[in-house]
């Protein structure tokens, strides 16, 4: 029980999280409105999840202007992307030892 | 993306609560003292996850004393199964698409 639990990474755990990953999964570098589109989420709430991500170093940003328009982009760091691998095969453990019983 | 992100369930997000309904697919009934020693986990936060997963109506309760000493048991009601069954399929959904970039 413990040994495949022991992978899940908390900093993965929110639906969010999870979501942010999966974008940045696919495509290298995306910015805030995109990623707040894509996951329907609340300026604040997003912004809270992706400070975590990059304290992790797991989320590499980019501040830069647009014209006069202030645009961050997010890519995931190769740790992260590694971290997230790692987190998605410790789930996939869990639902095998769960399978039996659904 | 949004879709299968959607049935991610919410109750489930922690480890703690993974670990939780995975011991309660597989036993019926399970008192605090197992599921704490099976999960590693400090007796206030079991309890809060026990609480807030009763609390959703997923897990199913009783106190009892067994000669003086009180012993509470736990059990996944069948709204707990489905619903972590559910989740579980929303998790295999994750990892499915985001395989082609694993």
């Amino acid at each position: 029980m413990k040994n495949y639990l022991e992978n899940i990474n908390k900093a993965f755990e929110s639906k969010a999280r999870l979501g942010i990953m999966s974008v940045l999964m696919v495509q290298e570098r995306v910015d805030f409105s995109t990623l707040k589109e894509t996951l329907q989420l609340t300026d604040g709430n997003l912004a809270s999840h992706l400070r975590a991500l990059e304290e992790a170093q797991y989320l590499q940003v980019e501040k830069q202007f647009i014209g006069r328009k202030p645009n961050t982009t997010y890519a995931a760091t190769n740790l992260g992307k590694q971290a997230f691998k790692d987190h998605l095969n410790a789930l996939e453990q869990l639902i095998l030892n769960n399978r039996p019983n659904l």
